[in-house]
């Protein structure tokens, strides 16, 4: 990091903490009457105003206190995008305490580690999640109160933890106002562990700061207002599900929390989008993919010309995107990020104007797959493997590194991450190329690109071309050590009829896109491509089983 | 102010600074190619974009530099809304120094004051108001360097100033690149002036931190994006232009810089908004009024269906909002604030749906004519003459607090600021209600409200009333000193024929407004109302005038 000059002094408002708090009550002071729409455990909906909300949240503040739960000390919350679990994104950081994300997918030992980790002594869960906190109970040794949220009496809830509080008793007998302490800035919000391949969960740990940033630009980037409703369909213990709950109380907007989602639910997201005029949703193609499926089965299409669709996670295919607009109006809106990245780093939100007047039709939905542009006030670089810069030229690829006041500057407690920060740059794994107008196209991740001579050759590049053949069931490209060039590409095809192409073919698909040297001298036929638990093409396994290969 | 509360430390990107210098950065980065359009000295239209603009800012920098300007000094800059001005919001505080507003419509004594006051050692400035600055030359003492801005050759500027340089001149020498140094973000962005009708100008200092959080809830609020095209045509002396510049910037539209504005050019601001398909704008009812008679002049109605006119100052009339909606689309947008509030407080921007259902359009209308909402971030309160806190119930009146990340807390170098500052909050000096969704409608100035038997009388709402009387054509009320009731309002009328008239009938003007004990029990019938420099009525002459009244 550069010294920080300092100029002359300001009178401006700096003493001025930027807490969460203040956005809520910031809502519930201007637009007291905006309503939160909520799905119950049977289905039902129920709706209430954000100042019926926000006295719930400063019950809930009192509730915690009474717990003990002090400035520091980190709340756990397992819940569905439920009303409850967006009270807490409130409560338990506006008295100073960190809330800690728990993500009800993950293994039940990186759970207990996670929870162990963070020094969880509170732990708020859903009735339906008491199985996860029972085996979680056996393992963590941290947590000293669980308090289960339900509509039910206490004595209609089994469980088999030693001691269980009810939520809405103690929240009935807590008092409605809360003297909101002011939070120094930098004091943790909420923690959210991230999962890789390899190792322990990392904490990401987000200020109040941070999140009240990212709220402010989200909200701009978004252009939200109090006529918009948002649903929040991204799991809330993904990364504030992706900032959407704040950004939506930030901009005062109708907000539509549908519950626990399951596959089965994606008429009910739908049906909720029509009913409660929805404007703004997150999720991503394995959730709009479906909900377009289920709109073409409807007998009259709706109407969506208002809705943004913000979409993580992978690239939307192009016929997802096309399909939801000529059918629904809907945009769907490519944003990219990771759990270190607030969650939101850049957004594909309203073609430039002067890219409007350029591109032909196609090139303007080709350009909606690209990850869009970074929000104002992140920094982004591309770098080579030596961490040199690489030209901003749509062309150049190399690993993106993202710097702002929401991107993290560390992970908790990990001993050694210097490997992830360059420069006080985040390193995001991620391999894309930065156009001359500021455009982010992701084309590989770092661990899978093939290093060839100096140069990167992107896999998914060259899958996406080789599964463009009909013969072609699926391609893997990984690359495999090589004594002169470092590594060389290898091409592992599954085929339908398990034959094999002329190399000339394979050639002949690639030859649009990758120079000479980049083509794969070699083509392996296989049966079948390994996949990791999640699904995925496991390239590890791969590159494992093809280490010794030699042309 | 509260003791800060310290949470959990985190590792978000708080080491991040916000520094001004990377909204222009990132502008230029991601919208290189947008347009800037400003109006030459001679009347003809200029354009450039972004990337150029942002190759001037840092030859800029290096210009400032090589005048040996260091961080914590002081350069004014005494200009129109020129794209020299424009640059000179990023290249000044860029490098770690204070950009001083400098209001060249002041008084020369309080210009003198304000550079002294500010130590400014390097003043920019136009050509056209050379003679502004030969003036403050004789008399102020800080000033090392002047440095002129003129598209014409040094030979040709004539002028008294001992030694003067050539701006562009400078810059054509200057480097393009300039390495920005990473900010201190409490550091001072800019110095403001504001001038009361007592003492000396009072200091406003800006910080980074606080512009930057300013820009972008303006920008959020005004639901800014690149398809947008914003003229700024408030001084850019004045309070930042309200902060449109960055906000601009910060969402990244063309910008449209019109020069010098005076009163015959309202078809050039006009012509511009149709040319360039202007959809934001800043100004005062004093612009819009012309404005709007100009366009009622045009042979065909231009289309600002997508145009936010901001619209600070006084209230705008319900006519001038009505028929500039009728005539052309465009939404008369008022906003409330003041240059120690960043400038923007509060902005009535799209009426809530929930007023939108309840309401008729002429109760629409009028609630256009209120202060609006005040921006997310931003706290209020209303509190009566011994500081305690009024009702939110649209019908208590107290003076207006707020407080915020970019409202002042203190004046610079001011022995005895305490009276304009309470428990942190800013005193505003207006008088208003706030209603309970939230809504800030002012009523008076505090020093022109009458204060009887413990309440407060709205001078403005009782004159309003009076001059509804057809024979009346003016009037003013003032508080006059009263043994038992503290003050007493007199109404001071001017009518027509110079007759009187019945009080029953001024009374019964007051009836629908006013309880009975707020009725004036004297009226009286005068030739003229004295004013003040700028025109408006000098109620402080009038309360001199009657302060030994007795009913």
């Amino acid at each position: 990091m550069s010294d920080i000059v300092k100029g002359m002094p300001s009178g401006h408002g700096d003493s001025y903490q930027l807490n969460t708090t203040s956005l809520i009550r910031h809502a519930a002071r201007t637009y007291p009457e905006q309503e939160i729409v909520f799905r119950n455990r049977d289905g039902s909906w129920g709706r209430y105003t954000y100042a019926d909300c926000y006295t719930r949240v400063q019950r809930g503040a009192n509730l915690l206190r009474s717990l003990g739960v002090e400035a520091g000390d980190v709340v756990g919350i397992l819940d569905w995008n439920s009303r409850r679990h967006f009270e807490s994104y409130w409560s338990i950081p506006g008295i100073g305490a960190v809330m800690l994300q728990m993500n009800l997918r993950l293994a039940q030992e990186d759970l207990s580690y996670v929870t162990d980790h963070s020094g969880a002594s509170v732990v708020l869960v859903d009735e339906t999640l008491l199985p996860v906190a029972e085996a979680l109970a056996t393992q963590s040794s941290s947590v000293r109160e669980w308090v289960v949220m339900t509509d039910k009496p206490l004595t209609e809830i089994k469980t088999s933890l030693p001691r269980v509080r009810h939520f809405e008793d103690l929240l009935a007998r807590a008092e409605p106002v809360y003297d909101w302490p002011v939070i120094d800035e930098t004091s943790t919000y909420s923690a959210c562990y991230t999962t890789g391949t390899t190792g322990n969960p990392k904490g990401v740990y987000y200020s109040h700061r941070g999140i009240y940033l990212h709220t402010m630009a989200q909200a701009a980037n978004l252009r939200m207002c109090g006529d918009d409703a948002a649903m929040i369909v991204t799991p809330m213990f993904h990364a504030q599900a992706w900032g959407l709950p704040q950004s939506a109380v930030y901009s005062a907007t109708k907000i539509v929390l549908p519950g626990q989602y399951r596959a089965e639910d994606t008429s009910t997201l739908v049906d909720a989008m029509i009913t409660e005029d929805v404007t703004v949703v997150n999720g991503a193609p394995v959730i709009f993919q479906p909900m377009l499926d289920y709109i073409k089965s409807l007998d009259s299409r709706p109407d969506f010309g208002r809705a943004r669709l913000l979409s993580g996670s992978t690239e939307p295919a192009l016929s997802l995107m096309r399909d939801f607009f000529e059918l629904t109006g809907a945009d769907i809106i490519h944003a990219y990020g990771a759990t270190e990245t607030g969650p939101t780093a850049a957004v594909n939100i309203g073609l430039k104007r002067s890219l409007q007047r350029k591109l032909t039709p196609g090139e303007k939905w080709d350009m909606k797959r690209s990850q869009g542009l970074p929000l104002n006030g992140i920094d982004v670089r591309i770098v080579d493997a030596e961490g040199r810069d690489l030209p901003h030229d749509g062309v150049a690829q190399g690993e993106i590194l993202l710097r702002g006041p929401w991107i993290a500057e560390s992970y908790r407690d990990l001993d050694d991450d210097t490997e992830r920060f360059l420069d006080g740059y985040w390193r995001s794994g991620d391999v894309g190329t930065i156009s001359p107008d500021g455009y982010i196209k992701l084309t590989d991740r770092l661990k899978d690109v093939i290093k060839s001579g100096g140069e990167w050759i992107s896999s998914i590049d060259m899958e996406n071309a080789i599964v463009g053949h009909p013969a072609v069931v699926e391609a893997a490209v990984i690359g495999v050590p090589h004594p002169k060039w470092q590594e060389r590409p290898v091409a592992l095809v599954v085929t339908a009829d398990r034959s094999s192409l002329p190399i000339k073919e394979v050639h002949g698909l690639l030859a649009d896109r990758f120079a000479k040297w980049q083509l794969p001298e070699t083509v392996l036929y296989v049966d079948a491509l390994p996949r990791t638990s999640v699904g995925k093409i496991d390239k590890k396994a791969l590159r494992a089983t093809y280490s010794e290969f030699r042309e």
